[in-house]
């Protein structure tokens, strides 16, 4: 599986996408699936995947090859709106999903994918849509400003909570790390590295791009203090009605630092016990 | 679907549930799903339920008659073990399962219920079990002391992050009401109200009980503040490396409050242009 996340704010656009790619829970690898077109001064595209890999590489594949050749009749440089390219990047993944079902040793396999494709055209806002396998697009509303492809549901909370138009850039991709690193921790068919990407309204161009290792110091942070964070939001929220009510000593300090977090195991210098379970 | 968690901590147990069923999107009711089986002094279980409703009434009314019965052979109050109760509550959910699917009329609908079952006997410490369709079942872990059935995943990361053997039971509480909060706001075949129930260890009683409608005060602060404090945690992670430092302000204020919440949405006066999202 995969899990990749599109965010659309009025700032500009987040990309964020996990790495792992898996034929079965024995067959794993680390693949690519955040790709980024640039045209400074013109246009700029980021495409993000989930399905088949196969589909993914021949459909990247065609469509850099037309980029590249200036006598392609059409190619991501070729439109003046970015639903246009949307619509031409559904008609590139499925021909690609149709050359690759032709051929029969893919029987049994799903050859399909489906894509995020955002990114912002000279003259345009930016915009993201969500390119189905039948080539097919839907773009983000105001009321729901992000799309996601994969194992999504882990990392939906989140989204559904805080993410809005009027959030800074940054927070939104504060939030994407954080929705993925919660699918990551959930789920073991995503994982990292993570890929980060963010174009910011009218640079047009990739305005920052950030590969994010387990041991990468800002994620590796980010992982850390998220739990302490929501421990804390825990431990704060309204009382129950046969509880004291909450001490300021409980709350945040008066520095607003958190307050000291409990080991969350036990060092394990011994084997836990058997009937510590089951009884 | 259905959402419900049961949550194990070194104080007791946590038991939550959502209450809407549906036989389609069109056809949905509520129903209660968590049930208590109280047997002061003696013992305490709680029985929460996913899948086919009338799978589920039909074990719940055979498990209340059975206890009722002083003749029964065997019945909730007849065991020493809640391991052996688990295994009682497995074979009469087998064959509830094998009674109404001998029903023709259920031919090509799904008979099969999934139980969250916990509880304590006196003499031993309280416990937790997941009681599959076959009958079989499964204890919690102290790595992994919590149990989920019905739609688990959105409600997954914030049980993975924080709940713990060692924390205490109404913080246990409070996260299992964000994870079915979480779960409510992102999926709707899950619903309000929800069923609360602490069980503390040695009470051998319900500790406590709570219906929670959506303007229970307790729920709508809850639900109200999190998002609020979620986004207070996003904005106070790590900067990125061409981020500039976090000033002093844009973090907790002295006195430990929030910085005040943007509006979510900007009031809708008029409709939003359609232009919005598609170019």
């Amino acid at each position: 599986m995969t899990y990749c996340v599109g965010i659309e704010v009025d700032e500009g656009l987040v990309f964020a996408a996990d790495t792992r790619t898996n034929a079965s829970l024995d067959d794993v690898r680390v693949h690519r699936k955040l790709h980024v077109f640039e045209y400074p001064g013109q246009a700029v595209f980021a495409l993000m995947s989930a399905g088949n890999l196969a589909t993914t590489q021949l459909a990247i594949s065609k469509l850099q090859r037309d980029a590249d050749d200036p006598d392609a009749p059409r190619s991501l440089r070729s439109f003046k709106h970015l639903f246009e390219v949307a619509e031409y990047v559904g008609e590139v993944l499925v021909s690609s999903q149709v050359k690759l079902s032709d051929q029969s040793q893919h029987s049994g396999v799903s050859v399909q994918s489906t894509l995020i494709l955002g990114g912002q055209i000279a003259g345009e806002r930016p915009g993201l849509y969500m390119i189905y396998p039948l080539g097919n697009a839907i773009a983000t509303s105001p009321e729901t400003p992000y799309l996601q492809i994969g194992e999504s549901k882990y990392g939906k909370p989140i989204l559904d909570r805080i993410i809005r138009p009027e959030m800074q850039l940054e927070d939104a991709a504060r939030t994407a790390l954080v929705s993925l690193d919660s699918t990551i921790r959930s789920n073991l068919s995503v994982g990292m590295p993570i890929d980060v990407a963010l174009i910011r309204r009218n640079d047009l161009r990739v305005t920052e791009r950030l590969r994010l290792e387990a041991d990468t110091p800002l994620y590796s942070e980010i992982h850390d203090t998220w739990s302490r964070k929501l421990e804390h939001a825990v431990r704060t929220l309204p009382r129950f009605p046969w509880e004291p009510a909450m001490t300021s000593e409980s709350e945040t300090d008066n520095r607003g630092n958190l307050p000291p977090l409990p080991p969350r195991r036990v060092p394990a210098r011994r084997d836990p016990e058997d009937q510590s379970s089951q009884q």
